[in-house]
C-alpha cells in the first residue's frame, strides 16, 4: 500500500529481444526484477511478436511487437552479437530512440549501450559498455561521456552497465533506487549473489 | 584439434526445461556453455517440445521432448518453484532417472537437486542445494550427503549448487573440470564475472 492507502502497482519493465542478443544480459536482470514481483513486472518485445533466436541459441518468446508497444515505463536492452547488426538498422534506431525517449527508465546491459547511443538516447550523459567492446560501442555516442572500467552508470534516468553479468550488479542497484535497499538486498540474498560495486 | 589431430567435437549439454524453472538457475549455466561454441552445444529438452513458461513468465522453447531424446553427454537440471511440483512427479522422475543415469556428466542448480534426489539420482553421492529450501530439498536424499553451505558440489559426476547465481560459480568449474582452467577463465573474462569459490 502507498502512504495515501492505495494498493502499490508493479511498475512494467519492456525487455527488448532481438536475435543475438546475450542470454545472460537478459535474464540476469530478469531474475532481479522477477524476483520481485509485487514491484515489478516483466514484458517482452521484439521487432514482432514471436520467437527470438538469443546469441548462444536460445529461443525465447516476445510476447509485444513494437508497433503494439504502449508508451513504456521502464525500458531495458541487452547487448551480444545482434547488437552488431541493429547499431546500424536505421529503423530499429528510429523505433527505440522515438519509444524510449519518454521513458521514466531507460538501461542497457553490455554492448545495448551502443544501441541506446545509436538511437541517441545517451546524448548528454554518462555512460558504460561492456570493456572489450569499449572502442567499438562508444563510437556511436560521440555526444556521450564515456566512462571506461566502471561496472555500472546512472546518469538520471539512464542506467548502463559493463558485460554481461554486470547487468546484475547494474539491476540491483536500481531496484534499490526504486524500491529502497532493503528490497534489493532481500532480491540479492534470494539470489544468493554477492552483489558488487554498491 | 586434439593430440591425435582429429578435430574437437563439443559436448552436447541438455538443459532440463519444466514450467516455473527458476531464470537465471538456467540462463548461468547457458551463458558460461554457450561462450565456449567449441566446446559445448547446447538443448533443450522438456516433457515435449515446444513453450515452456519460467517462473517469471520468460517463455522458452524445447527443442526436445523427453521421448525422442538420445542419451545425454551432459545433464543440467535447475531449480524454481516448478521443482516442487515436479519433485512430486513419478512420470518425470521416473524418466529423469532413467535417462541421465548413464550421463558422463549430471548437475543441478538451486532446488534441482531435489528433483536429482527425488530420480535417485544423488544416491551415494555428497551434494548441495538452495539455502533457503535445504531443509525441503534434502528431504528427497535420504541416501545423500547433504553439504550445507557449500556453494557447489562436485562428487564424482555429480555436479550441485546453491542457489541461482551460484550455477554460474559450479558451472565455470564445471567447465575448468573438462577443459582446462585456461578456458573457464576466458569464459568468465568474458562475462566480465567475477568468478567465486575456485
Amino acid at each position: 500500500m502507498t502512504s495515501t492507502g492505495e494498493p502499490l502497482l508493479p511498475r512494467v519493465v519492456w525487455l527488448v529481444l532481438f536475435d543475438g542478443f546475450e542470454e545472460l544480459d537478459l535474464f540476469g536482470p530478469v531474475e532481479v526484477f522477477g524476483l520481485s514481483p509485487k514491484r515489478f513486472r516483466l514484458r517482452f518485445i521484439a521487432q514482432s511478436a514471436g520467437i527470438v533466436t538469443a546469441a548462444h541459441g536460445a529461443k525465447v518468446l516476445a510476447d509485444c511487437g513494437r508497433d503494439d508497444a504502449p508508451p513504456p515505463d521502464i525500458v531495458l536492452v541487452p547487448g551480444g552479437a545482434g547488437s552488431r547488426v541493429l547499431a546500424h538498422d536505421e529503423s530499429f534506431l528510429n523505433w527505440l530512440g522515438g519509444w524510449a525517449s519518454e521513458a521514466p527508465v531507460v538501461a542497457s546491459v553490455c554492448t545495448g549501450s551502443a544501441l541506446l547511443a545509436a538511437a541517441g538516447l545517451l546524448d548528454g550523459y554518462r555512460a558504460t559498455s561492456n570493456s572489450r567492446a569499449f572502442g567499438w560501442a562508444t563510437g556511436f555516442g560521440p555526444k556521450t561521456q564515456w566512462a571506461p572500467g566502471a561496472r555500472w552508470v546512472a546518469d538520471g534516468n539512464r542506467w548502463t552497465s559493463a558485460g554481461v553479468s554486470a547487468g546484475i550488479d547494474m539491476t540491483l542497484a536500481l531496484a534499490a533506487a526504486l524500491c529502497g535497499p532493503a528490497t534489493a538486498e532481500e532480491i540479492a540474498s534470494r539470489m544468493e549473489y554477492d552483489w558488487a560495486a554498491r
